[in-house]
């Protein structure tokens, strides 16, 4: 019963055995890749698991295909950089203890007098807010009386048409009706956690996974299974599958596009095999999606609950990372539990401030959401390539580093001596701020890893401080050596 | 082990006795009542004793004192109306399952097309409307940066502090730093319960009590122990005392002022009592204060938290029921539980949209907040005043009703053979809600009582329909008095 044995499906791990050899220099950039069919001869698979793996190592960017010519390593980038390996979280559940060190760095990531890499959250400058003061201004005047009033759950009405509206692009077509509005994505999970869980039940989630989840987790008195999961394809629905055979799993929690802290989006395939295992064992997701919108390809912005049939799928997402992360608009489709979540949500805080989801509606409603919403996909992926070059160029040698297709994470995997606790405190002597990776597990699994968000300011001072980040785990690194030896 | 056994203080008992025998007639209305030395004489008890009893006889218009004549009763009210007894819960926990009632009367109460006697709360015309549209604009135009930025608990230091600023009209001292804003008094009460309490725990409350305590109990599989509870005078804290030594009970959970739905104020010198016992036990208290500023004498607004040593209350309200329902700002000092209490707010919902906080900060910073308050204060003792005026004229013989001291609600204990739900049904049938008394216990036991909100619109068409409840509970009854015999 080892978690760890259960495995990627083959394409991934032909894709990641040959990013292995363009890493390690067996295959140059510029050298051209076995045909397809010599590929599947040699690695004993069949024509289109190569197809798939080939597939996969372009939209890494890592080999390109030339028409009529083949396949070809992509130009080395400044310094080969290798994605961390699926994680290999323990196999059993643990209670959840995650300290103040995560209120910290929530503090410091706003604090104007540091230079954060902490808040996984675009920089305000990057949000339309002229645009979100004109809404404000505008929907005081027109409802006013609203200001008076108690608000009700589920919340506005034209909201949650919008919401129902945006969610056609992640192919559900949900009633408005059944749209729960929250305070933020947050609080939707933890709705969805309190109305299928009790204290003490065991909940699956990637590994690592967002210290928010954990936080939860740890608030609800909820056992955390942490679930093998890849830094590009996501979480192992095999490992899953295996866990919810011999553990009594009460829900899943997952991020499945773009997944925070190590950035991975399930494939569309898993994300159809996750429904339908889910459906297999009766147990429910809760699916974040907050990320969604901010996923380069169109697939990955497809939603777990769009291949449920079952009502299985939890479906929370808000607007913080795309629109405002100031106005706290959030919103859930619980599928089979709509009404004990609309009745949790009554009960524990009630109805939020009309205005502003009136204003959320209102600017959804604008031809402007999409183009904002490319730009900042722009933005960001400039950010995240940079960065990633930055970290080639200044980090100690060894160091891996996720590709995200999309976002603004970043997740590093420095040599196993580091200690990012103690690169945290450096950092922060220096005025910078860094998420270290005990923050993602209730393990001690992530102590050398870091998580680094550059959606914040991005210019020369930024560039200089992630450089400056790499220096500190050099210095660390060194000072640790006379020690081991 | 009968909890009904124990018994308010010996003014209260003087003063029942004294109110009973004007309620008879054995008091005639402009008749002396015996002097104080007689009074003390003939029933047995200390001068002292009577003079508190005359006090609050006085207090409830049903005495005045006429400068060296002595006491005399008071000119009779259009019909003598009796307020109900202590109530009498049953002695033992119950698990708590309100349905889908409330949700349909909060639904309802908002509703334009109800005439509504259902929500506790003041009408939209009552609040300033136009000054909380220009500090919305003000706010956005000011802050507008803050929409782009997450957040963070405890939310924004200038409501803090002013919120520090209003509690020592309360008689707390609070530190800004401690106070954590919420959505809302709900949130406050669900966060508290969540830091002090495991689910399967027993909650002590006043009886009848707030069906969105009952609620959140529900939600948080905790067990109610509901607690006589006078209607003047409120929680029994000899009741309470017998309670707390006789039953594992984890926190308690009262409205010290104007009570919901009973409208009863604690006297001072029971408040200190209380704050004794809790420390006796050392059980918590969350303190909901919501309606504190709407009590008509000073000393029912100082919270049970100024008598508090050892930080076991936990304090909440909200400026819902004062300023404006619609923004949804609350706020909690947790004593010794504001670290647990940050944190749980963190990890399950997180900050909300500083904008309305803001807002708040401005409207309470404004010379306009006191004299608001005092005008909704007497519009409001009005609306009570001739709302008992018309429940004496239409409602059955036997009917009581409370006599708040402040507030917006009255509680009517009709005849037993009533039946308060199918009085709602045939309400409703004509566009009127109340709300039926089972909402207000997790037993049947206030089966024959109704709240009556009258905070709302107030004119001939409410006067109408409030002697349309009477006639029409006077037809529920008739209707079952053959069936009876």
């Amino acid at each position: 019963m080892d978690i760890q044995l259960a495995e990627p499906p083959l394409y991934l791990k032909l894709a990641d055995r040959l990013s292995a050899a363009i890493a390690s220099g067996a295959l140059v950039p510029g050298g051209r890749l076995p045909s397809v069919r010599q590929c599947a001869r040699e690695q004993s698979v069949s024509v289109s698991t190569v197809v798939q793996a080939y597939r996969h190592l372009e939209d890494a960017r890592l080999i390109e295909a030339r028409p009529k010519s083949g396949y070809f390593v992509a130009a080395a980038p400044l310094r080969k950089l290798q994605e961390p390996d699926t994680s290999a979280p323990p196999t059993e559940s643990v209670a959840v203890d995650i300290g103040s060190l995560s209120e910290r760095v929530m503090q410091l990531a706003v604090d104007p007098a540091y230079i954060s890499f902490g808040a996984a959250c675009p920089a305000p400058e990057l949000f339309p807010q002229e645009r979100l003061r004109r809404a404000f201004s505008r929907a005081a005047l027109r409802h006013r009386a609203q200001l008076c009033q108690y608000p009700l759950v589920p919340g506005e009405d034209s909201l949650r048409r919008a919401v129902a509206r945006r969610a056609l692009a992640m192919g559900c077509t949900l009633d408005p009706r059944d749209i729960v509005l929250t305070n933020g994505c947050n609080d939707a999970v933890g709705l969805c956690l309190q109305a299928v869980t009790k204290p003490g039940d065991i909940v699956a989630l990637e590994s690592p996974t967002s210290f928010g989840f954990l936080q939860v987790l740890e608030a609800l008195h909820l056992r955390a299974l942490e679930i093998p999961t890849h830094p590009r394809h996501g979480l192992s629905v095999d490992a899953l599958s295996l866990a919810l055979s011999t553990q009594p799993v009460r829900a899943v929690l997952a991020v499945p596009t773009l997944a925070n802290p190590i950035g991975a989006s399930m494939p569309l395939a898993e994300r159809k095999r996750l429904a339908q295992l889910l459906a297999q064992h009766q147990v429910p997701l809760i699916e974040d999606a907050i990320y969604n919108d901010l996923a380069e390809r169109d697939e990955h912005r497809r939603a777990v609950k769009s291949f449920d049939t079952e009502g299985l799928v939890m479906l929370c997402s808000s607007f913080s990372k795309t629109v405002a992360p100031g106005l706290r608009v959030g919103w859930v489709e619980a599928g089979r539990w709509t009404t004990p979540l609309r009745r949790l949500k009554t009960a524990l805080s009630g109805g939020h401030t009309s205005i502003t989801e009136l204003v959320m509606a209102d600017l959804l409603m604008q031809r402007g959401y999409e183009p904002q919403l490319r730009r900042l996909r722009q933005v960001l992926a400039r950010h995240v390539d940079e960065a990633r070059g930055l970290i080639g160029e200044s980090f100690p040698r060894g160091t891996r580093v996720t590709d995200p297709q999309g976002g603004m994470m970043l997740w590093v995997e420095l040599p196993p001596a580091l200690d990012s606790l103690a690169l945290f405190k450096a950092c922060l002597d220096e005025r910078i701020v860094i998420a270290p990776g005990t923050m993602f597990s209730a393990t001690d699994r992530y102590r050398h890893c870091i998580r680094l968000s550059v959606g914040g300011p991005w210019g020369d001072v930024q560039r200089q401080a992630l450089r400056r980040v790499g220096q500190l785990a050099q210095v660390l690194l060194r000072a640790r050596l006379p020690l081991a030896a």
